[in-house]
């Protein structure tokens, strides 16, 4: 076994790519698992509650267990439960994502709280001006992450970040974000396994929320190359990962090496 | 006569709010008129074209000649017909005020110019993420102005500053704002009516555009207490017009006094 107790995988360009597994990804899940890592997975995304995503990677061969998932939304909701407790808050998310907030307060209007955490179809006029409104009487506003936008097959497409980043602007309040690369996002998944942020590699395909947002939070990294970024990325004369790996596949050969 | 010999009037606020006109007003014009004082109407207004304002100022018994009129739609028009000759201009604006763009080539996609002049219904996320797309193409991003919300009598409203902003951190590309404060929108409407910065004034009832925005293009300038800011506004520590006035009626005394 490497100098590695820990292994944080980000989920989506490292596991799979658009719902289709990286070739090998689920043996050297198994791989890690035999040598006695403890493995956690971190992502950003915001589209579905933990246990939805759980069961639609289970559903194309990726069988990670629940309680090693932090999402943005789950990682939001435990910042809420420690530091909010008994507030109202008012969710703009996807899918199912309010399950991940058992145990909050979720009102339509009134809030104490405004969590912006989704994007597309819910980025109407109607509900930033709802939001506008709530945080000019008083409520704080939090951030699943601030991603500028993502790649789609039909071309880019505007994420959730600029739209904090308006609120931001027209409210004079600054944002909590709570998702990747927010060092409290990492510290949180390294308590779910009880590692110290030495003894942990971080792997993922996003040079900045991963990479950077790892070596922030005092981890190594590792960025693969099946996802969002590259190995020729201009951003990697800024951010400097450890390895640089074609894939998922090349992560137990280059924990040997590090033996 | 004073030693002023052009008056630059912002109307929103000072002529007329909610469409009522200012007690006075008018024949405050009228004055103005008689005195030989060359006056120039000046707005961010993106709501309707210059020729719609006029008639519906027209109607509430404003008389403003249209030539003498510049609104932040009608300066970024000149703008782009001055910079951007033959380019094809994709337009968010409201009401009618694509006629202010004459002459333009308007596109609904494949623009070279992405304006963004309005706000409410016009704000989705498709039209956001229309030109986002444009612009990380290649476009060039115009703003007719950047306020951040305005007041209703249902409660404050988003403008569209915000996002422009928005559009600015996603594409990592800065817009070029022509209404008020751009000291170039100043300009445009003293070169109007053939007058000096030094030998005019501008009376406006918004602290940053009007009256910062004139004082940096070299104007002297008169706060109205009828508007958007009262002579209690923080914003006041920081600018300072010339004088503050109750009203649009009393600028013909404090002109007097100038003489």
């Amino acid at each position: 076994m490497s100098s590695f107790r820990g292994v944080l995988l980000d989920i989506d360009g490292v596991l799979h790519v658009s719902m289709q597994p990286v070739a090998g990804a689920a043996e050297t899940l198994q791989w890690l698992e035999r040598l006695g890592y403890r493995t956690c997975f971190v992502t950003n995304t915001t589209t579905s509650s933990r246990a939805t995503l759980v069961r639609n990677l289970q559903a194309i061969g990726l069988p990670l267990a629940e309680e090693r998932v932090v999402t943005a939304p789950v990682a939001t909701a435990a910042y809420i439960r420690q530091h909010y407790p008994g507030k109202r808050c008012w969710l703009l998310t996807k899918g199912d994502t309010a399950r991940d907030f058992v145990g909050i307060a979720l009102v339509e209007s009134g809030a104490d709280i405004v969590v912006i955490g989704g994007a597309e179809e819910l980025l109407t006029y109607e509900a930033m001006n709802h939001a506008f409104r709530m945080l000019m009487d008083g409520a704080v506003l939090l951030a699943t992450h601030t991603n500028l936008y993502w790649r789609t097959s039909e071309g880019l497409q505007l994420d959730s970040g600029p739209y904090v980043h308006a609120l931001e602007l027209a409210t004079g309040q600054r944002a909590t974000v709570l998702g990747k690369p927010n060092r409290t996002f990492f510290e949180q998944a390294l308590l779910t396994i009880g590692v110290q942020p030495h003894e942990a590699v971080m792997v993922g395909d996003d040079i900045e929320n991963d990479i950077g947002g790892a070596q922030q939070a005092g981890l190594r990294s590792v960025l693969v190359c099946t996802g969002k970024h590259r190995a020729d990325s201009p951003l990697l004369e800024r951010i400097h990962p450890d390895a640089i790996l074609p894939s998922i596949v090349d992560l137990p050969g280059w924990l040997e090496e590090q033996a």
